[in-house]
């Protein structure tokens, strides 16, 4: 892909904002980067944004930003859990007018995907699948070499597919939703189950005494010292995880699976589980090759750089 | 589409093979029609498929084979549960050699998606998703006006998405695989369960007495005759199948969802509840537009018409 212009990449996230400025010649290079906390609710983003695009760019860049959230294919979010003052402004239309710069808006997890084909773990794929898993689990499908974007640029929400109708309650009004097992959130309430039974004294002793307190990282800072009780609640995790990966690929039929998001800082001890399961959960795992599944590569850049590479490939 | 050769399909049904010849110039006219019992696991019917082709076409034709499992990129039949011995025959390659005319074979599911879209109620969209729900589920997604066909082929298996990991067995070894549910085996199964419940006595009758010949059919013929008890089984059915559905637009945002196979017989009983439990169910569903759920148009044929198509198109 040749960069013509200088693009600049914004990604928005639960607690941070994180933008980054591409080298015109080299689109994996990251030229300067800047970061500020993301304003409560959305309110203010707008200019927050603003701020970032103009200390980052000059007049003639091209801008893209990756938002939590469903964003349809003008640009603007259309629902967003956590960026609710944001619903309904035309986000890259306003960006665009205010910056003087030709701004695109995407929904994040397809950025990650963009960054992740174009210079990460999905390099040389022209099918995969790109699964986010943080506080939420977020999707970028690629097939035929590009993003599935469906109909209304809402594609790749698998967060919210229901894996066991008698689950636990989601904020979403459902119950069991695929989020409330695999992401980071879900890993938190394993273990917390598990610690109210009593098990997972390692790990509890690590979130200082206190089981309310417990995250994922105690759990896994607990596995990896080799206690027992914390792998089992990491086998859990791994359970959930391929159960909704298998149900994707039964319907996607990626060539890889590349696995980003807060939970990947586990990858080392969750991804061998994940991949295990998933063989045994798959639609005839015994009869089709078998699916890599990787961490994503690009860190915690990968959103903002996707979304420069969409606005140098958009505008 | 320019049919310049004689198209023949065939669709390999779990009774029935059913062969069709396209009419060159008009695509969605058929012109002859032969139909044939399904050899038992599939022994004798390359035979079968051979004398269809020689019956109903010159030698010139193109041929399309429509069969039900996981068929991958060259034509061979990986996986089919009522084919077994099948297993890895290179179909399209023996077609091709034995009958002397270029034949292509893809899976049933997805010759119905392109014969919906060509022709039928799917015409018109470029991003669709066709579900067979019949003894089993299958599935063609339809995105950029092209089939999602994934990296071997095997893409649009949604029946063995889990959807309750403490729901009943499945011959694929896992639980609550959608197809348990929202099948026709599913929905005999929900009738069963509530029979011996004690509840559906005017179905049950219609199964002369006895509980464990309920069919899908005997709770549909009793609930047009507004058996209430009859009319709650096609409510949970149409629960299910509102279930999967939400989770499969959740990951592929479709613009139309057409809903094929036998239990489109009962589509104007089940079709109003599966669209209002669907939009409780899919993510947003307030805050996106609807996703009309609507029948297939062209009947059992449509598998032998897309065969037909997709032989036209891959010659």
């Amino acid at each position: 892909m040749l960069l013509v212009v200088e693009t600049i990449g914004i990604d928005v996230g639960g607690t941070k904002v994180l933008g980054v400025a591409l080298d015109p010649s080299c689109p994996d290079v990251v030229r300067a980067e800047q970061r500020v906390p993301t304003p409560e609710g959305g309110d203010g983003l707008v200019d927050t944004l603003l701020a970032l695009v103009v200390g980052l760019s000059a007049p003639a860049a091209r801008v893209g930003v990756g938002v939590p959230g469903l964003v349809d294919r003008q640009g603007t979010l259309r629902m967003g859990p956590h960026l609710r003052r944001l619903h309904d402004v035309p986000l890259a239309e306003v960006l665009t007018q205010r910056s003087g710069r030709l701004t695109v808006v995407d929904n994040d997890a397809n950025c990650h995907a963009v960054a992740e084909q174009a210079a990460g773990s999905a390099r040389g794929y022209d099918e995969a699948l790109v699964v986010t898993l943080g506080t939420g689990i977020g999707a970028g499908i690629i097939t035929g070499g590009r993003l599935l974007r469906g109909a209304n640029g809402f594609a790749g929400e698998p967060g919210h597919m229901v894996v066991d109708p008698n689950g636990p309650p989601c904020p979403c009004g459902k119950r069991g939703c695929w989020e409330r097992f695999a992401s980071g959130t879900g890993f938190a309430r394993l273990g917390r189950d598990a610690a109210y039974g009593g098990r997972l004294d390692g790990a509890v002793e690590r979130a200082g005494g206190d089981p309310e307190a417990l995250r994922g990282e105690h759990v896994t800072a607990a596995a990896r010292a080799g206690d027992a009780e914390a792998l089992t609640v990491v086998g859990q995790l791994a359970h959930w995880i391929a159960l909704g990966l298998a149900n994707l690929v039964n319907v996607l039929d990626p060539a890889v699976i590349v696995i980003g998001g807060g939970l990947v800082e586990a990858a080392d001890l969750l991804l061998p589980e994940v991949q295990m399961r998933f063989s045994d959960l798959v639609m005839a795992g015994d009869r089709r090759p078998a699916v890599p599944i990787v961490a994503a590569a690009l860190g915690d850049r990968a959103g903002a750089i996707g979304a420069a590479l969409l606005a140098a490939e958009g505008g």
